[in-house]
């Protein structure tokens, strides 16, 4: 039997790494034998343990290596990790570590540094004036940059479901329409005002279903109530929003009528249009041609927002960014100070934006269908509260909850 | 050419007969002479057509005739029908005519007669003393009956989705999601008033989520305004409206926590074992067991409720019905005086519930999933509006609706 | 601290009893101390472990008891369990112990006996005679009978999720869309041949939409070739079957030509008047009437059925049990010797079925929708392997696959 | 009472618009007299209605003109349509003239000509030269551009449903899972036989569920076979193709067991790093690196192929277009010669698509979800037709059909 010794620290209870990592060694054939567990007095202090793991064979060994780290699990006597120089530009060379969106550690030196800018999919590169750890897409890679090769010098720390999800700690992972809904919804709105009073920005991810359920008027008052600091959209939000403003409609259906405007299928165009002439979305406000709606109010509170171009998109209105990498970029950078996440009703830019996040960051997605929630939790964006309900009524009860519970309780 | 006149009369331009008519001719390899047309002056008047219709042979002629008799067209010189008598208890002779849920007439002695308890997947029966025509479930059928058979001197009139759909004529039968959620939910308020202050009895037809999603309250309130006379549902709405009522949860979840209760899968066990100690939910309310809830306003404001059997019922509470087709019956029954119904979150007890009702009862269905909606739409119960929405933020804004528009305007 | 010692046995690693034992000893705020692990050689023995557990009080002590129970954890030194005398019929005393579907003992006289008829949302009675305890829907309490009362002196044995769904240990219990289906499909055809050569009866539970979509003749060439012993269906599935059989056509539709018969909404009920005058199923066969489909081969191959009656049949078939306990008693009789249940698009015979099962018979349940499957999970039929996916094609592909590896490999 | 005259052409029966237009006179309170009809022999000839239109004001008449247009009336006498120059890079003045996806001709110097690359949500435009009209993105437009204004001397003709949908005349327009599928794919066999034979080009437009389910040796195959012309799709296809090719995985499931691979959820990272690396797709192929797959296939077959980008795209591959408007503009440009299209499991390359399709192009599209075919049909999309199944099956199916009907009669 060859033994090794593992150490696992962290929240290993909220988030069953102990018990996890003691199965899967079971399971691999191997055996364990517990040296010391100290629990945290808290629920959310950090807990410790260190296991002696013993395995039949170096090949045994090496297999639960790598399955006990996916835990966290830290390994006694580690080694430095490798870093090979990329040999092209735009590619990383063919043995790079592939990043996940959970909290990870290089060692270097023999010193463990936090990796910077925590992002799943992603390279991990040494930026040489500071020395740091950095995640790097794969086409941001240039020529020579070092990057971090294989497992070695590598660990996780898990975050447990409870850190990320906050007040959502009682919610489980599964997808389901039958919930109390406005007990989810009063907690969301618990959350978001923890989050703006301890000065964390709160990034709306929104698609066009919030204007053609008529919903704008909540999301403009969280807006100028400064629960919205970051909007990421596409074309389509703005482009019905400005429809909505200027004709009062979406999508040619007149939200406080419900009836189909006489030819409503030209006012997007014809709102696009109107931009364009104007020079875009900010231009427009001031000139006075935009005077209402989700970006006028934007525009008026500093928000800062990022249109994606799709290709389905008609105009676009000038500000949509059409190089989806450009887009995707200008996101990466928005959410380094994010500190909760509202997905309403778009797989695209919800996925986008969950490809982009730390674990640690908290986000709720809301969505009518649940199969869009399953699409979410399949790429990876674990930390993801999901609540299958719809739009408008949504943001009505969200915007009712935080008026109540801000008046109440500033700090909740 | 052979050449027959018909007459269509009613609604024509609303419910699109009189093109409808036409183009089918022309389909069919006829021809038409117009002999005249008069308009209503209003929407709501009743408009006259007169057209000559040509084909080119007997059976040319023939499928016009079950065509255009689909559209509501009268042919000139009708016969009266045929009446056949049931050769044995429980079926139909085999040619007997097969209603659907429009409004039917049968000719008798020369006279056209309105069919009572208009209902789909009937057949008519000659009722001996009054003389009257009614609508006949198979299974009522006793020998002897004298049953309306073949197509001959029956006519349909149709409504026009105008007058069945009454505030809601904007909508067109599509089922979105991206729909303005609040606009269509008020009309839905007036509708319910108005049906209220004309005197006709209101229908909730309601499944379990109302329970889960943390909607009773508003229900109730419903209820306790006056505006819910019949109740039908199943076994599971009431058993959770009484584990909420006597533990606060539903299926095991705190309503207002959105927590899971340590043991809270016994719950809706141990509230049914409850009220059958008690010797049901009306004795419950008596004995002060049950002091809250849907069913506890039901028995306290007079509802009349039919809990519907299902084969998945634990339990199940006293008061359901255990067979289908008593239950059926009882539900037939009631939804005579109906003039508004309101269908939430049941597939199986909407499709039920359309079953019995005539054309020109409005009927309201809420549903999360679109396909349950396209469901009940492809089983003919093409009166509905669909809205596919949340249920608890559906009765939220429906109750504060209500609230709003009766104590504004009390008849809308 | 207070001290006792656990055992767990079984496929305690499988089912990651261990871990979870371990990491809510710790979130309970209790410690551990492992005396003995003894892992089974392969996966499929039995594994044994002792844990010492210590807890600061009596009460800490007690939740630990109930929580640690739920995993299968089984105290040194139990009493047995305590037996109370049902005090009326129809009902349990108040505080009967309410079954779940996992494998359940009760102590007696010293001695743990294996609960029969194991089903969940029972309470458990001691049979006099042969004193064997065994699973009690409510409405079959008789006044007397020995009811099984508290938690004391009851465990339960948890089945790895591998030996319940077999073939299937690599399905996560997510419910996606996105999987190689005919690889899974492949995977349940392997079971049901397993499970036919094993002399285990194979249960189809159907929906309408199997004649909808035309997977009849799939249906049937599986009844033909042995791969279906007993149905349970409502009215809908065996209608539309006829109406097939008779018309060609489902709902109207022309099965063949995808086009709308010329009075196709009639076709359904004149089918089941056509059976209701022959007397029956069985009968129409008998006369000639009834030529083919899936209720004709089920007649034909002696496969036992059971049509459910709901409130929104048409007719319904003489064959349908109009009373909905009278069914279910009857579906709990037949699933006791099933080995494998194939669920097909319908709600809610899978979910009254799955109420039925105990946790180790494997279930594969089929359906478009998403949220059909996470309802029958919420409803604790955890074993259910979801595969979301379109009827017709899945019947076509599932005989395809049993064609070719029933051939190739008759154990697989 | 003003007295005009319209005329009526085309397919006047099939599209219902001899109907529509009468109903719709009455409707708005005009009056008609039938001066002349005159219908085509066989369904697939044209033919042609005079009709005398009265109205009570000139307001009225004007509403007329402007409803009774959208069904493709002509009015007698019509001028020819408004030319303004654009006077701005990038807009449309603001009373453009939008188009929809009917077929549109626009009155020059006395003559009508038909709009060419028609297409909806554009302006029209005079190319000089030519002299041509033609639809124009808004982002193209270049000062002095001659742009069609108002609706002046512009007219549509429609398309009936048959024409578009060809051997769809069967089908209604509502999306319902409960159809006969097989026969539905048949029909889809025969038409893409039919277009094959008939020289046009088919174009797939396919999201990555095509590899996350396995079919992706389908879709190979109707490369091989000649069915696909033109590929439109994301990165995410491509990617998770060549996973596939290099892997046998897709999302990190093992396509043919699936399993999840040890470290899968790294593949498609690594494999989009492989082509980047190597150069590019066809490069990858001709290095031997891609061996097998969809794309792979497009590269033997010279199936032309448009990657567009979106935001969500890891690395992306080389091939991939990442500004959408460049995207965009080259599916405009390769949608021209399509005689057919399949659609499917992307909502977003299958509006995008849609978008740029005139109405008479047959659309077929494909998705699990019916929700997503609400959503293109909203969109103006009218021509599609949509089948509610899964990815596999449908592929599976689908090249079964072609493989024997295509053998058995090579015309259909």
């Amino acid at each position: 039997m060859l033994t090794e010794t593992i150490t696992l620290e962290g929240h290993i209870i909220d988030s069953r790494a102990l018990g996890n990592v003691l199965d899967d060694i079971l399971a691999l054939g191997g055996e364990f034998k517990i040296l010391e567990v100290a629990i945290g007095q808290s629920k959310y202090e950090r807990s410790h343990a260190r296991i002696e793991v013993r395995a039949k064979s170096r090949k045994a060994l090496r297999d639960l290596r790598r399955r006990l780290s996916q835990h966290g699990a830290l390994w006694d006597a580690p080694d430095d990790a490798e870093l090979t120089p990329a040999d092209m530009d735009g590619a990383f060379p063919d043995d790079f570590y592939c990043t996940t969106n959970q909290q990870t550690w290089v060692r270097h030196g023999g010193e463990w540094q936090e990796v910077r800018g925590q992002e799943m999919d992603c390279g991990i590169r040494r930026d040489p004036p500071a020395g740091e750890f950095r995640c790097l897409p794969m086409n941001q890679v240039h020529k020579g940059d070092l990057i971090v090769c294989g497992h070695r010098g590598v660990r996780l720390e898990l975050h447990d479901r409870q850190r990320a999800s906050g007040a959502f700690e009682f919610m489980t992972s599964e997808v389901s329409t039958e919930k109390p809904k406005n007990t989810i919804i009063r907690r969301c709105a618990g959350m978001m005002i923890h989050a703006r009073d301890a000065g964390q920005k709160l990034l709306l991810v929104g698609g066009p279903a919030i204007v053609h359920t008529g919903a704008s008027e909540h999301v403009t008052r969280l807006i100028e109530r400064g629960f919205v600091h970051v909007l990421f959209a596409g074309n389509a939000l703005a482009v019905h929003d400005i429809e909505h403003s200027l004709y009062g409609t979406s999508l040619g259906v007149y939200i406080d009528k419900a009836t189909l405007a006489d030819t409503g299928h030209e006012h997007h165009l014809r709102a696009i249009n109107t931009i364009r002439r104007a020079g875009g979305i900010a231009a427009a406000v001031e000139r006075g041609l935009l005077k209402s709606g989700v970006m006028h109010a934007c525009v008026k509170h500093g928000v800062e927002f990022v249109l994606a171009g799709s290709v389905r998109d008609d105009g676009p209105l000038p500000d949509v960014i059409t190089d989806v990498m450009v887009a995707q970029d200008r996101m990466r950078t928005l959410v380094r100070d994010v500190g909760f996440v509202l997905m309403v009703a778009t797989a695209l830019h919800s996925i986008a934006t969950g490809n982009l996040l730390p674990a640690w960051t908290p986000v709720v997605c809301v969505d009518i269908s649940p199969s869009m929630l399953t699409k979410l939790s399949d790429r990876g964006s674990s930390q993801t509260v999901g609540l299958v309900t719809d739009v408008e009524p949504f943001f009505r009860s969200l915007a009712q909850a935080i008026d109540e519970l801000d008046s109440a309780s500033p700090t909740l």
